[in-house]
């Protein structure tokens, strides 16, 4: 098996040494970036680096295109002009209708490993990233069946557990439960540093240690380990996700108007002082969290 | 040293298993529940159940009401009643104002450990619960100062770190680092329930594993590790949740409006499809979660 990658980051790294290492495939690579390509090739995520795209991809039997969201469609057309007529061609991107009704060509799938959310770069690739992992793919009804059941296959064999799903209710999905989680966590660490303010000036220099004169501000872990795991995303790499946030922000925008219904509801049984809607509220949540768990 | 437990669930019966095993106190106690009083005397959480709730903080030299939110400033009143003249009480509720502003009384100092979020009950007591956990103590300028030191140093001996804050500020502070994330899980787990629907009737129906025919709702985990960890704390036991939202009210309806404020900023920035706006706004959560830990 012939298999090419085109950007060679955590996830096509990770890509390259699942390929090399349990398929026992051929691996060529193609980065913008020189020094990654080359750091690829140490790190023996790709056999080959690529004299340019189309040489990487010329004899590809599958190409991984592992691009940030917003250049996904350019770069999947230069693959598609490049990757022969037997070639299955895919993505990995967050977001998938922007990429997918931009291609109209029977050897392209969209693709989304749920893999590698915590860190970037090439140098964090593993061969087991994928291991259990849910990785949709998004076909179009005009996608040529041999070449989807081929990717079908690698994507198995890589590891992960491919789940076939349309492209907006991919977009939808992702938007509630990353997304918004995403945006939430932003929100969050922006209300706690206004609610505890700087030393010197915020609320929190009314409090002190007792006896030592030191504000909590700078003393005290004035959050605990729930709202460190509730903003654990914030902030999350935004040359990534300014891409993805923007790709999906339709389906994002709905989100957040539901939220915000939500936050409006809650809002006003407190102002109500209704301890039974609050109680209800608060149940609801918890048979959600079961459901989904 | 003579110790008293008003409520002997989780946090009151950690406090006894702690004064006694680290102190050598002897630790009398109270509970409503007959069945959870024998339990904490079986646990050694407490050395003595008292006959009635004045029998137990008879002749303490501190006594802890470790009671639900709602019914502090009534126990704590009942336990200032029937404790000695020179006896500190104080309490464990998430909210301060509440207690503090009910209660007029040298001998009260309000307290709150940041501690045993994640369970409940006398069973899943510790004598380590309060390890390094911060404890905040909220003393009133009326407060005698003897036996706010008393106190003091028993929340260190407990092995907890005592921080003195006033009541505004703590209530100000909670919620935003924990009673908005809990409201922001609750939210959370409702969009994606509603997101993800039903398998038969939601959007989630449009995907199945390919070749099995298995909706995704049934088959697959739809969210992953960082929307577990962003929801963990989603619908917590409202029999002590409606209580501190309640108590805290003015002060989370600031929080969500502040929420809201934020979430309908981010919006604008998507409909207006600002990459340089929304960078802007990630780069500002990165920076505020870096200066929060």
């Amino acid at each position: 098996m012939r298999i090419a990658i085109v950007g060679v980051g955590l996830i096509g790294g990770s890509i390259g040494l699942a390929a090399h290492g349990r398929l026992g495939a051929t691996v060529s690579g193609w980065s913008r970036s020189r020094s990654t390509l080359e750091r690829a090739l140490e790190l023996g995520a790709i056999d080959r680096a690529g004299d340019s795209l189309a040489d990487a991809v010329h004899d590809a039997e599958a190409v991984f295109v592992c691009a940030p969201v917003g250049v996904l469609p350019e770069v999947v057309a230069d693959v598609l002009a490049a990757a022969p007529a037997d070639c299955v061609v895919t993505d990995a991107g967050s977001t998938k209708r922007s990429v997918v009704e931009a291609i109209d060509d029977p050897r392209f799938v969209g693709g989304h490993p749920l893999a590698g959310a915590e860190t970037a770069g090439v140098d964090h690739a593993r061969a087991d990233l994928f291991h259990d992992a849910t990785w949709y793919l998004t076909p179009t009804p005009g996608a040529t069946g041999v070449l989807f059941e081929r990717l079908h296959r690698l994507i198995r064999e890589l590891g992960a557990r491919p789940a076939t799903i349309d492209a907006a209710t991919h977009d939808t999905m992702l938007a509630a439960v990353s997304h918004l989680p995403h945006v939430l966590a932003n929100v969050l660490v922006a209300q706690a540093a206004s609610a505890l303010g700087d030393p010197t000036g915020g609320p929190a220099s009314a409090g002190h240690v007792a006896g030592s004169g030191t504000p909590i501000g700078e003393q005290l872990p004035a959050t605990g380990p729930s709202f460190r795991d509730a903003t654990r995303v914030a902030g999350a790499n935004s040359a990534i996700w300014t891409d993805i946030y923007l790709a999906n922000r339709d389906a994002l925008v709905e989100q957040l108007d539901g939220a915000v219904t939500r936050l409006n509801a809650v809002r006003a049984a407190l102002i109500a002082a209704d301890p039974a809607a609050v109680t209800a509220w608060n149940d609801a949540a918890r048979d959600d969290r079961r459901r989904l768990q």
